[in-house]
């Protein structure tokens, strides 16, 4: 059985429906933050990698790849923050611009550091964004 | 509770633990077919949109978008066939090549067509890989 | 003489000085919502000369260019949003937010129409971007 | 007061209007090298900010965003040049090629070195071209 | 024997050694107008199926392809131009810059046109190109 | 002449033409290894640049376009394994799959390496699947 299958399956046990969502312009109506915090975790083990390296070259492709992932966080937070939530959203959640601009500053952050907190943050920040994300689906 | 919260409140209740899993190439060891799934939903939403409408420009826009992301879902599999899975696995699962070639190939045909029929095959094909995927994680 | 030198010629003799500022996750310092302005620009030349043409092909086109350059001006407000603007200047315009919130979106309402008064808004909402982002430099 | 409205106001004042010029293939007609500026301004300050750190990481950092900058630089300028200047401005410009030529080839230098005498022939190469585009406008 | 070699031993026979040349910015020293060459030809295909088609979808998906087929081959050959070629080159052939700039413009022509003519200039042009290339190999 | 011109040609003069192959999803049927090939060689003058300085910044030059010369392999490879072998190759060659997974792979080492052998097997992996691929359009 595919994920998706054993999650639903559990899920649906608990009579929660999984609801994938959705994240292109069309709107095709598809967006869910698990892209961002997937791109996430990989920004923390980046660090992770970078910390427990004592390779020059390795290290520095670490910075590389770490820049490239905390701009895909970036990129997914602006298009669910911008595309996904409306008006009413806001109304119901009067911190939502708050959550976003803190969790795409701290991507930014973390570009510039290898402290693992800062990755933790941003997990944590998105896991909130997540958190108002499915409160919507409900 | 966000989604990752509530499926390890409930994943952890049945001792399963969620891993979500990497996808770059420095390995930062995360991957996950999630990347490819969500980007075929939105692939079928084209569809459907496109369908269900009689609107010319907006049919060129359904063409536009779906043409990317069929691109983005051949990306995320090519990744996780080359970057995730070793030698091991492939001993393991036989077919694990035929599996990525054809779901690559659905992909590229789902460019070519409206039909959601190749949509939904394209998911299925994406979730026996994930079944896949996460029989390595056990 | 240059543009810039002309520019600045006639500013300085104002006492007014052109600063152009800057835009990358150094930060680099450089920050300008011109890059977004010039996007904006094309947007709207894009849905003239869709309405001006009758060739498909040409109509075709249009929204596949209209379609990038939108996702431009998104980009360079998010930019300007997450990167340039800090917590001081929050508490300085207090519709920080809500005003790239809007001209975000009305940017992605304008790759689904071709009316241009969605392009003048874009470009309106901009200037008062570009307003507020001046007074910081003051 | 946005710069444009600033700068309008100002311009307006002299019977000068500011055209503000186009970019893409369509062609939408709307051209400006204040986006190739940008883009070397903020190579000249990576430049600057790696020679003020002794941050190893901070400089590597410098050097992956200068080289991006710079990419940026010469695809702005050969958009101008293929793009925007015709026949009839070489006839005019006859050393067109050659400023072009070498205000992109100066933007490769500048990804191999961080010598700001680099960056401010990069800028004023890009000045003499905007020079020629402004006239062309009148 | 792989084409390479094939190559290779036929033209060995002939005394003329196969030098594939090199694209990058390092610079890495390898350049090939066979880039552009086979950019050009997918650009040619897709003109001359869109006019064996009557399927309005396809039709789209051709202008789409092509509209990214001609700037692969505009970035491929202004990276040839800026790159490869050096002063001295310039002065053994002095048409350098106008080889460039008319190719770089047919591939612009090529967005917005389905005549197969434009696509053979492209070819031509390019296949000038490669000529001056070549002699500078010898 | 040329150098398609010249290898017609000699080619032409043992009755072997040159087809040279095409890349696209349309598909536009344009496929050619010597896409892969001329990004593996990069790789390996990248590789070989960073063993012969001792420059610090120049190294991690070298790295940053290492990691996107890789990239652009796998890229290219996975678009002629997906795209252009269809199911009747596969029969013919039982080890196209073998073929592309290691290869592929093989590009991904390249990333973590400056071992000039690693770029040499990337190109004698290439070559055998150039040869495969020459095969089937005999």
């Amino acid at each position: 059985m595919s994920l998706a299958s054993r999650l639903n399956a559990i899920l649906d046990a608990k009579t929660t429906p999984l609801v994938v969502a959705a994240h292109c312009d069309l709107p095709c109506g598809v967006y869910d933050p698990a892209q961002a915090r997937l791109e996430a975790q990989s920004v923390k083990a980046c660090m992770e990698k970078y910390l427990a390296s004592d390779d020059a070259d390795f290290k520095t492709r670490c910075l590389i790849i770490k820049e490239e992932r905390c701009e895909a966080v970036k990129h997914h937070l602006w298009v669910l923050w911008t595309d996904y939530f409306k008006v009413d959203h806001l109304k119901q959640f009067p911190n939502l611009h708050d959550l976003f601009w803190m969790a795409t500053k701290t991507a930014g952050d973390a570009k510039k550091s290898n402290d693992v907190n800062i990755a933790d943050r941003l997990l944590s920040e998105i896991d909130a964004i997540a958190e108002l994300f499915w409160a919507t689906k409900k």
